[in-house]
């Protein structure tokens, strides 16, 4: 059985508010959207933000309005990169939840809530290798 | 800036209820784990399942209780797989949340809530090319 993840979808509210956060934020460009998706290709798998009510009838089940138990992370390459990231993120729709430090692991990392609250670390982790297609590797 | 994922990060409140779902039901092995979290590596990216008064404590905030507005998608090589894994998941403490069918974008999937309420969609999806490292590529 693969150890794969094919796709993360977060459930958002408004579109243009979400793709300013990933496009302008990020710097992310999508790969597909339309009027109630929005699909990014990443380093290996998919990214979908997609309208919590067309998820919700999907999924047919009530999704958590609040900051979901499902944080995801994005690393960069080092320490200098991680402040002016949150920032950015900031500026374009997001809030900060934790400002950066360094844990107590290693590193170097701050936390950003997306538009929606779906919560990002956005961290330097020397002890995880990251290849030139985003490919990371857990390490110690 | 990479497209790039580095970790899919769950809260859940049993360890070892979590990793039976996803060492017994996906069959997937940890790369780390100690008592609080377990890793799994992943396509590209890291999986990590934590106790969720950790991640709160990590993050400075509450998460909320039921199911996330954040779905994750694990993709299988071909139609006849799909019913096996949900059956499984089933088993090893999954919940059923939709039935198994074939949606109008095409393949074949069913959904699956995990011990803690995260859902899962289980899908063959012909348009989705999956490499042998499980690296994952939308298409249409």
């Amino acid at each position: 059985m693969q150890q794969q993840i094919s796709v993360v979808t977060l459930g958002i509210e408004d579109l243009a508010r979400s793709k300013r956060f990933y496009g302008e934020g990020f710097g992310w460009t999508p790969v597909f959207e339309n009027e109630e998706i929005v699909f990014y290709q990443m380093n290996g798998l998919v990214l979908g933000t997609w309208l919590r009510a067309s998820m919700e009838a999907d999924l047919q089940i009530k999704l958590a309005a609040g900051p979901s138990a499902v944080a995801l992370a994005h690393n960069v390459p080092g320490q200098d990169a991680v402040e002016p990231l949150i920032k950015r993120l900031v500026e374009t729709g997001g809030r900060l939840l934790r400002a950066v430090d360094a844990p107590p692991h290693g590193g170097f990392r701050g936390h950003v809530a997306d538009p929606d609250g779906h919560p990002w670390e956005i961290a330097w982790n020397p002890a995880w290798p990251i290849d030139a297609e985003g490919h990371v590797k857990f390490g110690v």
